[in-house]
């Protein structure tokens, strides 16, 4: 497994993956699963891939070559051209490999996310899933994950708004969603790729790897546990029947249910 | 899908758990997932289910068919007793049904965590899986999670500590993990029930039942929302190869990659 997401923003993109690769619980490596194309001035692209690593390099690589002879991506008009490019390249490597796979019965497993933005278009976010199809990001859903993407979830629920969440912010919300995951997951691990594209920049200004023993990536780590913490004992106390949270007197009828909503 | 959890504190036990109940994205039913089997002063047992509703109900009712005799959990001399009660049940409800359902691509599938204390002896935690072998829960991994659990684990991995958290903060966060379990995922639901049993009380004191309105559980969800978005405000700022977080100066290689954990 692994975990990519991608944050849609108004004021720009945030990009962010880990690097693990493992076959099973053996072959544990690292990859990077961020890749660029850019012509800077023009556009933008960044691909996140999870699944099968074998599948993903196979994908970039045709990618890439296209790329570096003015086509494909190079040569599209805008980012859903773009999605169509990688979905089309998936069902290239899919005619190519997804049969002797299947007779081994092995899954044709490769999740993309694309983020970018072309000269004179919007910046867009997209999803494509294996069987080529792409799914855009919208104000309403304006993040996208692929593989181990649960652990992760509930902090991008809560707080990534489309509208009122800046870039920096968010890039706060991908890294925390990323650190979960790798606590609780041990097919997830660094290092962390980090990017954020700014609107209209048309080149990538601000990326970060952290490796696991980053100081900055500790320390975040480590505000993070303790204010949540924090945030936990400042809650309001939880009131129980039979009593309130923090006294015990006898319970009235202790063998028997009582189910209300009201506080004693 | 259900989401269950339990966790093991030093001064006693919380159990939490939904009320969803669904086939598929049909037949959204409420149920309630647990179930108190005490005899006052002497033994408290508390189970939580999920998976199949209709296998789950079966073990119910036999355990509490054979309780009310006198016999199986009322009999017990320890809480492992109790938890190999719980497996051979299971297996006998396997024995019934497993075949029939498998005949039609169905899986055995029921899950059940057990919480409680018998006098005189230590308070534990137990999950007893399908097959019926049962897991305990120990210092180094206090809580117990069955259903749909990962979205609801980190907040759990952050803040529980067996010998540092106590009864009353364990409740709050046994609540956050099923709010962000409820919140990303449809086929987890209110209401929550929510249970506390104190080490040594041998009776349940502390009971509430949160139905989706509830006034509490709204509070609570605004309050921790908030809480959160202060503290990701709070965090340092990430520091980027080419620029700090609040700047963002030409990047010098703008078309290739710079890895580094230095901050510039």
């Amino acid at each position: 497994m692994s975990y990519c997401l991608g944050i849609n923003t108004a004021d720009g993109l945030v990009l962010a993956s880990d690097s693990r690769s493992s076959s099973g619980a053996d072959q544990v490596n690292t990859c990077q699963k961020m890749h660029q194309f850019s012509i800077p001035g023009e556009r933008v692209f960044v691909i996140l891939t999870t699944g099968s690593l074998s599948l993903s390099q196979s994908i970039i690589t045709l990618l890439r070559q296209d790329f570096d002879a003015g086509l494909g991506l190079a040569a599209v008009a805008n980012m859903y051209e773009a999605a169509r490019v990688l979905g089309a390249m998936m069902r290239r490597i899919s005619d190519l490999d997804r049969a002797a796979l299947e007779k081994d019965n092995f899954r044709f497993n490769v999740n993309l996310i694309l983020g970018g933005q072309i000269l004179g278009q919007p910046h867009e976010l997209y999803m494509v899933y294996p069987q080529g199809n792409p799914l855009r990001s919208t104000p309403d859903a304006p993040f996208l994950q692929i593989g181990e993407s649960k652990y992760g979830r509930p902090i991008l629920d809560r707080g990534i708004s489309h509208h009122s969440t800046t870039i920096y912010q968010s890039a706060k919300y991908a890294l925390l969603s990323l650190e979960a995951t790798m606590r609780s997951n041990a097919t997830v691990g660094p290092p962390v790729d980090l990017l954020l594209y700014q609107l209209d920049g048309l080149q990538v200004t601000h990326y970060r790897r952290f490796y696991s023993q980053d100081m900055d990536l500790i320390e975040i780590h480590n505000a993070w546990e303790k204010a949540l913490r924090n945030a936990v004992h400042q809650l309001p106390e939880i009131c129980f029947d039979g009593g309130d949270a923090r006294s015990s007197p006898p319970y009235p009828e202790a063998a028997g249910w009582r189910e209300s909503t009201e506080k004693s």
